[in-house]
């Protein structure tokens, strides 16, 4: 993808557009020096994860209780889940229950019984963001992170939950939270 | 506070607007059988609240290395915590630090010496949201929950970080996360 976004910059110099201008700049700073953080910022929380041991219990807490806007359940087999969103306005919770024997929330259900929060998802975007012009690279913002020792838990990106490029990092790195960052 | 709300209430029947029917309908439902769940409902994300062993660390991580927008260290004496604000464009992260002997966040960083996720604030609103109009008196709020068998953590409401009545949910009702629930 980065081979991509780098072919792009090349033709898109004389278009003096931003993107193009932020295209261009990505030419002159090779990859594995990392991209200076002036080029990308994080955007907006997309969602807060929520595991929890009982999902119909879960959606009727938000749902009845709480009086929000709840989705379906949609099972994700792909990511070892079950997901149900609640609408908050300006951003949304989402609930995940395991799906199957390997679901990647197992482990943390058997340590927070009473289920509890899992992670934080938030867009990541250029520094030209008055409009959240979004990232097209999700590689060069981990390229960057890695020249300043925040690790990942993955080697590469993946396909996250809304079907864009996610990627995790350490929580170690950031005091303790799993932070997953995703293409706007 | 809920007397008050009772007594515009009373004057604002004729106003004929949402806010005063609202308000009227209170008067037909005594707190004590609770208010129904349609009155009022949740509204915005306000933050998410992360408790941090080394505030400096964690804001040149979310300033420097994620290139985010943070507010001053501000020390809230009354509430045993510094904090931290992290924008994120549609919402916040509200880094929290132990302040004295008694701050309510130390035994949390005991059992999480790298940090994590304390709480999530969400603010409510009445059910006529398209304005977000906002609920006057969060004793109504909490009135009706605990006909709902959700606990809380304390007996009445208390002034948040931001200057507004607040309630924590008990954990234990909320899917292992605690909820502030905070006048919008």
């Amino acid at each position: 993808m980065a081979s991509a976004v780098l072919k792009v910059a090349a033709a898109g110099v004389s278009r003096c557009s931003r993107v193009a201008l932020w295209r261009a700049h990505s030419t002159t700073v090779p990859l594995h020096q990392g991209v200076p953080a002036s080029l990308w910022k994080l955007g907006r929380l997309n969602h807060i994860a929520i595991a929890v041991p009982d999902m119909e219990k879960a959606t009727a807490l938000y749902r009845d209780v709480l009086g929000a806007t709840v989705s379906e359940k949609v099972p994700l087999p792909d990511h070892g889940v079950y997901t149900v969103f609640v609408e908050l306005g300006n951003t949304k919770l989402e609930l995940l229950h395991p799906l199957g024997e390997k679901s990647p929330i197992s482990g943390f259900l058997l340590k927070n019984k009473s289920g509890g929060m899992h992670h934080i998802c938030i867009e990541i975007y250029s520094e030209f963001t008055n409009t959240h012009h979004k990232v097209d690279d999700i590689s060069a913002v981990i390229a960057d992170l890695k020249t300043k020792n925040i690790r990942m838990l993955s080697a590469e990106p993946r396909i996250g939950a809304h079907g864009k490029p996610v990627m995790f990092l350490h929580p170690k790195d950031c005091d303790g939270v799993l932070v997953e960052l995703e293409e706007a």
